[in-house]
């Protein structure tokens, strides 16, 4: 075998591994008994210490030097981007770092669980203090000399400056912040009356899924307390959830899943297990989320058939009209929490978060003023005040997880979704017609064609300039969201 | 860290990937949406090349060369004893041998299946002599001059012989025969009538797993086409299956399950993720199922509660008492297959298994001469001749797996739970007055205190000499059969 083939066929068993490893995560959430849980930690430990030493293992390193990349194909040249980018990546970080960068990760998460039922910030702020720590000479060791937080972001959205999402960023938060006023200066429109029985909505969800061009035969959806996608290739599986009196939670928990899990299910089945054979970034996988969820999902045209589909599974909850169904989807209200935060007024949250994490990263912001931080951030944006922990600085698990350079990739999987939207609009004339009938297909099927088939062959930015046919920007997202709430609250 | 921290922590981790690749199974045969087949495969070899490597990792030589075994506790003794044999076996076999059977085995699998279903022996044939003969050249990379039928074995029943089981089998044979022969020739006892809904089958099974001990704190109950038990520690699951008509499929599946599980839940929890952390061999692990599913589970005694249970749930099936309850549980009647077969037959399936398989590997059966020997021996023993292959030597999957040497086991865990049911009665005297009340506690905790609880610490015959008092004979579950079918057949 050649030392190309070698470096696959190591690289196709972690992969596989990987697999494995992700499915015990979803185990862990659905089905694992509760008595479990000390040992799933060490075998999730025992999993992740094999990940580890396969992705620093000293043969790729060799393999990489010996393939003479002239006469690849376009594949295969990615694959070995790929590789070389997380081999790189795996061994400049001392593995004595990693473990300990684990282990407080690991213990940190009771801590915030219990400071965040307390409402205390200060009974994080130790732990936190002591992560950033860490991911500061992570995110060190990383950059070589560049800027710190790139590093940390560049896991989550390879090729990504902060430097470019922060103009991006400023451009959107006077604009939304001046939209959100003016909507909630309206009327609030109407809301559902009545429970909603689970199974109605489980039914519901699964149809909605099929709908969306979710492929049963390589996935299934299960309940659990926070709705995921997890694995690739041809065992995709997403979680939702039921709240009895909202089951708009459970319709949109899905259809956004649906649209991490299509992703996934639609890449090129011959990049199967390979590097190129998942999803490239979590940018641009919340960029399918949140088109399935918000851009196709909320629209005028889908509300109307999700208007009957909710009218045969329950009956009347009290809103008359099709108008008046399409303004309960799209309910702006106040509201502390990012997940709970409508189209228009989530990436202020997010905003917030970047700008906070970068500050606290560089050294700019300290720990002990960062409640103070967000609080003032939060009234400046959102025109009244956190009243507690619970509903400001410690709502999140992401930091206490070490997940710094995270939470942009929210936004800017909205701000991708919303240039995917503009070009999809133009190539599909008639796609209200469809929407309208429950027909996502010429939809799902352009996002598979221009953007999910390809997997990771194409660096982020590159896939969504060449399915959106221009280069990312924040503009139409915003030219977007100022149309649709607009035109919904007559402003 | 001394050497035996070292290994022991190293040990571990290996204990917790084993855990792993067992869930993916059990996630197989109950959770894996069907278009995932190809992509399990490959996770599934990934976990297993994983292990073999770990398993044959020259530092555990290394460490057990270093380790000074004086002073150390019999716990540690134990561990040592089981890694050096884990080791040894894993060593002796080439790496092209292990995954030459490993290819092959997955490959007859399907021919097997067709071979079935087209009653077609011829069609298997070859595959099969091509897996004796990967079988046999391992058998005697393992035996190193030994008895080459004794070293694959050994892979299920560490130290067994199978002289012995032979000295064993020949006292069981005759007296097993006689005993059918005469059961036989009595009128045959009532039998259930009506359907039973598949809801209350499962109901009623994890009721019954709970008052057999089952910890649903570190488990759970699912449905699957074979029933089975996977996991050790704190996640042990079973599964079982329903059949409409025939309610005992599933009562007694989900006992039996809950036997093996048991044994698994029940070791220290000191041991957990070593070596000495789970059953010590199949043929212990059968004496568990089997003395929960037929001598508690089919007693008299149980059966009384089991009635009114199964009043409750399914209200009149005709039968109207208890003794006809009790004998419609024990029902003799004649059959082909070695999985529905009853408590009095059951061993004469193995039986004939162990000979043909044991000549099958010496080389005095050839794959030609197989299913006339099958049919030969069929009929001397249950006095009616095999009507087709699939009711005869194409049966089961053991021999298409390559499973060689895993037959015995079964008889020999009937042959232990007969010993340890013996004592049990010595020792619990008024064990029937619990059991017709549905109490378990006194059985069950017997067995977790006497046996479960070591785990791996005894060698198999050695924890069931201690448990039962005296060393393991065929006597006493001869003398338990003929007392039961006699009083139940009046013979």
């Amino acid at each position: 075998m050649s030392a190309y083939e070698d470096l696959m066929a190591f690289q196709r068993d972690t992969e596989a591994l990987a697999q494995v490893a992700g499915r015990l995560g979803w185990d862990q959430e659905t089905m694992m008994p509760r008595g479990a849980a000390d040992q799933r930690g060490d075998e999730r430990a025992a999993m992740e210490s094999v990940l580890h030493q396969r992705r620093t293992d000293p043969r790729i390193g060799a393999w990489l030097a010996e393939i003479a990349t002239e006469g690849l194909d376009p594949v295969a040249r990615a694959q070995l981007r790929l590789i070389r980018r997380d081999h790189q990546r795996a061994v400049k970080v001392p593995e004595s770092l990693a473990s300990e960068i684990a282990r407080a990760v690991s213990r940190s998460h009771l801590v915030w669980a219990e400071a965040r039922a307390d409402d205390d910030f200060a009974a994080f702020a130790p732990t936190l203090k002591e992560i950033i720590k860490l991911r500061q000479e992570e995110g060190k060791a990383l950059a070589a000399g560049g800027d710190v937080y790139d590093a940390l972001l560049n896991d989550y959205e390879p090729g990504a400056k902060a430097s470019d999402l922060e103009a991006m960023f400023s451009a959107l938060r006077p604009r939304l912040v001046a939209l959100r006023e003016a909507v909630l200066s309206k009327p609030v429109p109407p809301s559902l009356q009545g429970t909603f029985d689970e199974d109605g909505q489980m039914k519901l969800a699964r149809m909605l899924a099929a709908t969306f061009g979710y492929d049963f035969e390589r996935g299934r959806v299960d309940k659990a307390v926070h709705p995921f996608s997890s694995g690739s290739g041809q065992d995709v599986r997403i979680t939702t959830r039921t709240a009895e009196l909202d089951p708009f939670n459970c319709i949109y928990s899905t259809i956004h899943e649906v649209g991490h899990a299509s992703y996934e299910q639609n890449v090129d089945p011959a990049y199967r297990l390979t590097p190129v054979g998942a999803g490239v970034s979590m940018g641009v996988h919340e960029s399918q989320s949140r088109i399935y969820e918000n851009q196709l999902g909320r629209s005028r045209a889908f509300t109307t058939f999700l208007y009957g589909q909710m009218r045969d599974t329950f009956g009347d909850f009290g809103i008359e009209t099709e108008d008046a169904f399409y303004k309960a989807v799209n309910r702006v209200r106040n509201g502390y929490i990012r997940t709970e935060a409508d189209e228009l007024q989530y990436n202020l949250h997010v905003l917030l978060r970047f700008d906070l994490e970068r500050a606290l990263v560089s050294g700019d912001l300290l720990v002990q003023d960062l409640e103070a931080a967000w609080n003032d951030r939060f009234e400046a944006d959102f025109g009244f005040a956190v009243d507690k922990p619970s509903n400001g600085v410690l709502q999140d698990v992401h930091w206490s997880a070490g997940l710094f350079g995270y939470f942009p990739t929210y936004s800017l999987g909205n701000v991708y979704a919303g240039c995917l939207y503009k070009a999809l609009c133009s190539d599909v004339p008639d796609l209200d017609d469809h929407l309208s009938r429950g027909d996502l297909s010429p939809a799902t099927g352009w996002l598979r064609e221009n953007l999910q088939r390809h997997g990771g062959l194409y660096e982020p930015r590159d896939i969504i300039s060449r399915a959106a046919g221009e280069a990312p920007s924040e503009a139409p997202l915003l030219d977007y969201l100022e149309v649709k709430f607009g035109e919904l609250y007559g402003i």
